[in-house]
């Protein structure tokens, strides 16, 4: 049974409280003991329900980390409206970066490459997209230039991401700016077509 | 008693046919068998040692995975030749993109980013860098204008990297020429300070 028809069969009330008391179950042990200690039985111990449950609905236990770990990515509210997209982007960009770089932002990660085939990563990646591409439609609708969220990821998330993953070089809120400021339509509506020109 | 000291005992004669044989053990049963199948102890059986000597040696088996896996994407020539930087790092780039891309290379990616902790990404990471930096230094001794190696990393290497794991975007060689013509040097020496410019 494919992953979709187990969804649309688990629907409602038992299954929710499951899938809660078991994510609940997996982030407070997280907070309280060393990942690699970390098995099914004592989160199925935590959340009060048989190891069985968690096998039959997750698989193992990276596949259940790699859930736990997209939910918590998942954003929680709209980017915040500063007034303008230069400052949309910036507040939204630097609070990226400071979450991906912290401990836990890293935990997180991990636990959804590991499995790069399951789509936890692509899933993580689309939230990205779907943040940036409401900050753009903010400025279309604001009468700005909307950036082209495809080259915002390539300019300014990439980086970011390498630089966390590969530990290499410092995430700071001005290396943060530094890259935005090669966004085009950040500069200013005159030198968006010279600028973009480059891309070619 | 830390890495460092373990790997000074342990140079020589047996301790270097014990690193090899288990090497090639995981690397022909990665070939033969599903990740998920992989154990210490079949491991151990191929290789024609005992478990316990793998445990002593390397932990576990994400440590292990990520040490071949270093080993993998540790580069086995100098970048190739091609007369001019826009050249070598044409051809540079686009290997890199394949290489990452393959099932093989997300696979590697994977193990080397499982234990982030573990300096094992950061190592290839180095890979890059000095790579990149050969082709720098060529650049310089030909008398063209050297790039700076963190921003090729920033404008080409992080883009494809956010790609290869997070599965957004087509991966092409035209993708990666589009990428490298923003490299300020590689425009020709007149652009260089404007381009330059753009990022401060």
């Amino acid at each position: 049974m494919d992953m979709a028809v187990k969804e649309r069969i688990r629907v409602g009330g038992r299954s929710a409280r499951i899938q809660a008391a078991v994510h609940d179950a997996v982030r407070e042990l997280s907070a309280e003991i060393d990942r690699a200690e970390l098995t099914v039985p004592l989160i199925a111990a935590r959340a009060g329900v048989t190891p069985s449950t968690i096998y039959r609905r997750w698989g193992d236990l990276s596949e259940l980390l790699g859930d736990v770990a997209v939910e918590r990515l998942r954003p929680v509210a709209e980017p915040l409206d500063t007034g303008s997209t230069a400052g949309d982007l910036e507040a939204w960009v630097v609070q990226y970066m400071e979450e991906m770089s912290s401990a836990v932002g890293r935990a997180m990660l991990r636990d959804v490459l590991i499995n790069i085939s399951e789509g936890n990563a692509c899933q993580c990646a689309n939230f990205t997209y779907e943040q940036l591409q409401m900050i753009a439609d903010r400025a279309a609708h604001r009468g700005e230039v909307p950036f082209d969220v495809d080259d915002l990821v390539d300019r300014v998330i990439g980086p970011i991401m390498y630089h966390v993953l590969f530990g290499h070089g410092e995430l700071t809120p001005d290396y943060c700016r530094m890259l935005l400021a090669r966004v085009p339509e950040l500069k200013g509506g005159a030198d968006v077509q010279s600028a973009r020109g480059e891309a070619s």
